[in-house]
């Protein structure tokens, strides 16, 4: 068939040093081709990523190295491996490339490190939707930036993180490496994040773009079903952000195929928008297998070196994990069907990012001789960020539990367990999985043994699995539960990839029910009387109205997003009012999978109406989260007008009006009643997360550009509009504190790249 | 706000005669507005739409039409009225426009008749799904010119009919109305009820232009979340062929939202496909209540004046029912924002409607003074779309009944239910359920009437209701098919309007299991050991793998599409044996609400895959059903090349190798591996019913245009791309009887207006 020709443009890369120009100029087609690939040396039989036995390479590591090498992939993160040891290994590997080929050019290494380095014995964070229910960019930027000098440490100088897909369908497995589903909360964390990694010299790859997450019913792969508006106004916004502000240094493509053209197809999006537009001037990374799968899975190529070719085309500078199709451009060449040109342009991209992590004068001679991958600074950044991110549902009053609560009865099958306070893409539950005669290589407390840590009485019954359906140790754990003063059942996801687990990749749900009989165990530990706390560590938010809108429910709900190695001793913490809940819902609780897909961020006919007998109003509403303590937002204070390409002010002030410290997420939402196209009834526009004492006021003045008010126009182009924009601020997206409103002036104003894309926040107490 | 202008072209409107021209010259602007509205003359308290109690005009009649009235809304069809008493009074009402009216210009009248026409005492025929089910375009046009037939004997001018949208989620209510999931099929069964009932005189009106049924999540008038790929290559294609091959003369807008942009909003999908691309030279309505809707519902306009101005020039020309937004049209012209010519362009295209119509020359003096609106035609006709249209899913040998089989038990709340049989646009359950004192007025005989007309001993028992979740009737229900031979389950929904009932307009699903208790009924009388035959009563298909996978499920399940006044007695023929089940099924049989939605028109990644662990595979496919016969198809010959722009040849033989006479739907499935953006695994580009005797074999030979085999390509140009198509042939979308391959050779080719879309078919029997 003929490929389909897109102008890929001129294949200068701009900026590129002279240096790296000469090599290009220098090198062979076998050595530019061995540049725009990864060795995943260490993969055998066990292998972490689908559909991986058929496709990776079988090229022996020697021979596929003899002219040098483009990446290696996940050296530390394949196997229990332990750091130093690998590390001595690698050192020699990047000498042997210094010595043993032609030009000399060392490897770049790439991990996964979505919750952490994912490797053994590294610290393991809360996952991304405990970002986003912390609301708070600053701990994840230095979270990221421990994670960054513990890669670099190791010799790793790529991290395939974060992922910026905006939740979209909760069914969707992936939801466990997502963020939130409000496009700017991802934007504002995910940005901040690749900043704390850069930071440490450690480049991060912005996942997934673009439209993953819209999948067809939350399937994974599945065709997304979108228009380019609202990729313009949901999907793409996060990556602007992580490009333009975040100065990401590169991007891996999204598996998917948005309206039948696959991205990894696309150089409307790879080139035309990321770069031309966007200015992005790193590279793009294939994701895992996607190159082939152009052919294989859609059906958009007749071969592999077709494939290849489409991919190289649109703007996939380098195929990972290995040289599945890429080699075949070789043939391409040789035909006339590529110009080398287009070649030269992904081996430059791919240089300037090695000359720009300093591979090419890199010394290798001494590897190091010990490293810390969990050290103190570590575990308490990842206890901070879990204490931030557990939300509070419901509280009938049993929480903060007594000084001296009597016997607590442990209930649940993730009350004991230390994988469920994990997600998929933790070392733990996405390898060590399949090395069960490993030990974890780090501290991770449970649930149980950290509220036995804090408290004298602690008994423990799994009472069932989280999936299983055997109903047999229900009866001794209720029994359990009735001899205790209170109960704590913990319950949720297993995380996991590919069936095993019950969330995560591959791990899609068609109901939102809690899996196994995790739900019959609460229900029947509630109804023995004893007050029971519910405790959800989960990667995915599930349909909880009968927990949370029943009288016969829980007394208490907490949903804890697999909150980390420090999760236990957080959520113990929490229970015992040594801190109050603080995390707000970053994704909508919803009330059923047959009512998905469904966003906050819906337009008046996307919720309930008197036209559709179906209602698909979350049981919990984006934004929401309870507290110990209690706040009152007051005076809000909004600019009557802005030019449509300036900023205004709003300003709000907030008082701890309860009796402990805690923090509140202050929210203003946008309602914009009349606009050229349809838009939703609230949109996140601004927030902060704000510590306060007792009784303490604090004034929250943000400085919003308009442009935070953008949206496509009928022809696509970003604007503001002139019109007047209702501000609200309140507890969540569904309930307003106070309103006011600012109008737009002036002609409308059509975005450029430079505009301001972010919320300036200034706290002022007292 | 500022309208968004468009470029709505010049006012001119093509081929209006002079006539036209002349009298839209010396009208006032109040004569054309009142031309460009309907009048809901009948409407009061009792309403069949939703929010119209406060939508509706609430100025009289008498003043609403001193400068004349450009459509009567539903005149026969909004209470049980007398026909002839109602022709009397509507003829009356014309001949005063005609004389105490300046212009003297009749309105027209216009009504609904998806189903049947939809007055009191007037023939109801199955749904559009039954239709979809028979794959016989021939019958539905004969229905159609039956239906335009009784609408034009009193005084109707145009019904709002056919529904060509493809149902794309079962959860949407609105399905009962649609024909099939496959667009070909919509669109050759839906020109052929365009043609036979323009045929009689009656203008049609293809509902809803366009995307409505891609609602998200299934929920009424929610966002379509489309692009514009999908939009052309599934939505779009019926209403081209409705338009350039049935010639219709009128369309109604949809809506819903397409990515931002509400439909009666978009001049681009109202004027410039559907009049500058597509020809279409009738008039465009508003759905009920739809130009305000762009006020209150879609918040792109400010003011009802704003809505109606955006609406006429997207490409509205008729504001329907009543006068809500259109008059203040007046205002925007005398303040200079729209100019006259945009009003006149409607008024233009109103009258040549008119004229086409006759009306502008009627003769009102002599009402009808005799109707029958369900005589023996009509009739005949609803019995055999009813027996070509009953799907047959599962039978273990219970069915056909023997000729004595003993006592037969009708169990089940749709077993002895009129209502059961008739779908939410009939007018016995859109309008007769408000007026529970009125006779239905005409006959309709339940599953048990008809069978105990058949049988000797037939006793019956509801069990349940439909919706209810009273489990005390089950028992006595359960005994009953203890005590007899044979069960004859007759479950499934009940139609109605916006909560009444559990499918049609308004009653959309977040669960596909069966409502009410149902399900439950059903299993416990198959538990009895008596034989069950499940007969399913629904307008959307329901989850039933319980029911045709499991062991334990009835013996056999027919499934019927609400079969209209004939369906009892056609059931009970097959029933019977008296002919044997021929439907095939027009949408997949589902496996759950929360794998929705999804389509057998799906690429590799849009069905199951090992990539993902939720399974979208339907229990039953798009195109199966079952028979009492066998059918054999074989001998498959292709043409081995064709250019693209030209057609080819396909032919099949089919063999009944059963012992009784049957029907067999042959069907053609494209298959391309290969293209430049993703396909379909499987498309239906052909198909043919076709009757044939025991032992009899008929060739089947198709002549397909290689438009059959376009799509969309990346720069949305339909196009026919050279390459190799499998063309498979087999009882389903899911299994392949024979394959053989065709090569579209020459360039890449761009269709044109004319080119063929339909397949000829040709029969050689023996």
């Amino acid at each position: 068939m003929t490929i389909h020709k897109t102008d890929v443009g001129a294949p200068e890369v701009p900026g590129v040093s002279e240096r790296v120009q000469s090599l290009v100029a220098e090198m062979t087609l076998d050595e530019k081709l061995a540049q725009l690939v990864g060795y995943w040396v260490d993969q055998g039989d066990e292998v972490v990523a689908p559909l991986s036995g058929e496709k990776v390479t079988s090229t022996g590591y020697a021979d596929a190295t003899v002219h040098g090498l483009g990446h290696l992939t996940r050296v530390y993160g394949t196997r229990p491996v332990d750091p130093i040891e690998r590390a001595e290994w690698l050192w020699g590997e990047q000498r042997r490339l210094q010595t043993e080929t032609r030009l000399g050019i060392p490897a770049l290494v790439h991990e996964e490190c979505l919750t952490g380095f994912a490797a053994w014995k590294a610290a393991t964070f809360p996952t991304p939707l405990a970002w986003g229910a912390s609301f708070d960019p600053e701990t994840v930027e230095l979270v990221a930036s421990a994670i960054g000098r513990s890669m670099r440490d190791v010799g790793v100088h790529q991290g395939l993180a974060p992922v910026l897909d905006v939740v979209r369908d909760p069914r969707w497995g992936r939801v466990d490496e997502c963020i939130a589903e409000d496009p700017y909360v991802v934007g504002t964390i995910g940005t901040a994040y690749v900043r704390g990694l850069q930071s440490a010299g450690v480049h991060a790859t912005l996942k997934h773009f673009v439209g993953y997450s819209g999948s067809q019913a939350g399937r994974n792969h599945a065709p997304v079903h979108a228009g380019p508006r609202e990729l313009q106004d949901v999907f793409l916004p996060p990556f602007e952000m992580a490009v333009r502000d975040g100065g990401v240094r590169s991007v891996m493509n999204s598996y998917a195929e948005i309206d039948g053209v696959p991205v990894a197809a696309s150089a409307d999006l790879l080139t035309d928008l990321l770069r031309r537009r966007w200015g992005f001037d790193g590279t793009v990374v294939s994701d895992y297998f996607a190159v082939d799968f152009l052919r294989s899975m859609h059906g958009v190529a007749a071969t592999p070196g077709e494939a290849a070719q489409i991919a190289l085309e649109a703007g996939i500078d380098v195929e990972l994990p290995g040289a599945d199709a890429f080699p075949h451009l070789a043939a391409r060449v040789a035909s006339g069907d590529l110009p080398e040109a287009v070649i030269d342009r992904a081996v430059a991209r791919l240089l300037a990012e090695k000359e720009d992590l300093g591979l090419l004068d890199a010394d290798f001679s001494t590897p190091p001789r010990s490293v810390d991958l969990d050290d103190a600074e570590h575990r308490a950044l990842a206890y901070r960020l879990a204490l931030e991110s557990a939300v509070l549902l419901r509280n009938d009053g049993v929480l903060p539990l007594s000084a001296e609560p009597g016997r607590i009865a442990v209930i649940g099958p993730n009350g004991d367990s230390a994988e469920a306070l994990m997600g998929c893409y933790s070392f733990a539950n996405h390898v060590l999985a399949h090395h069960p005669d490993f030990p974890m290589g780090f501290e991770i407390p449970t649930v149980r043994e950290s509220l036995a840590a804090r408290f004298r009485d602690v008994v423990r019954a799994d009472g069932v699995t989280v999936e299983g359906t055997d109903a047999d140790g229900i009866p001794a754990a209720v029994e359990l539960a009735r001899s205790a003063d209170v109960a704590v059942v913990v319950v949720g996801d297993r995380a996991g990839l590919f069936g095993r687990g019950t969330v995560g990749e591959g791990n899609d749900a068609d109901s939102l029910e809690l899996p196994g009989l995790q739900r019959r165990l609460v229900e029947e530990v509630v109804a023995t009387g004893t007050p029971v706390v519910m405790v959800l560590l989960t990667g995915r938010p599930y349909a909880l109205g009968w927990a949370l809108d029943s009288a016969s429910g829980p007394a208490a709900v907490v949903q804890a997003f697999f909150p980390g190695e420090e999760g236990g001793p957080a959520l113990a913490a929490l229970l015992a009012g040594d801190a109050t809940p603080s995390g707000r819902l970053p994704v909508s609780i919803p009330r059923s999978a047959g009512a998905q897909p469904y966003s906050y961020l819906h337009p008046i006919l996307g919720g309930a109406t008197e036209i559709t007998s179906a209602d698909p109003t979350p049981v919990r509403p984006f934004g929401f989260g309870l507290s110990y303590t209690t706040f009152v937002r007051e005076g809000l204070a909004v600019d009557a007008e802005v030019r449509a390409g300036d900023a205004f002010a709003a300003s709000v002030r907030v008082t701890n009006t309860g009796s402990v410290r805690g923090a509140d997420v202050v929210q203003v939402y946008a309602h914009r009643a009349v606009a050229s196209v349809t838009r939703p009834v609230a949109q996140l526009v601004a927030y902060a997360r704000v510590e306060l004492e007792p009784g303490e006021t604090a004034e929250v003045r943000f400085t919003i550009p308009a442009s935070r008010l953008a949206y496509s126009d009928r022809t696509l182009r970003r604007i503001v509009e002139p019109g007047e924009v209702e501000l609200r601020v309140g507890p969540s997206c569904a309930e307003v504190d106070e309103a006011a409103t600012v109008r737009l002036t002036g002609a409308t104003y059509e975005l450029r790249p430079d505009d301001e894309r972010i919320v300036g926040v200034e706290l002022r107490r007292g």
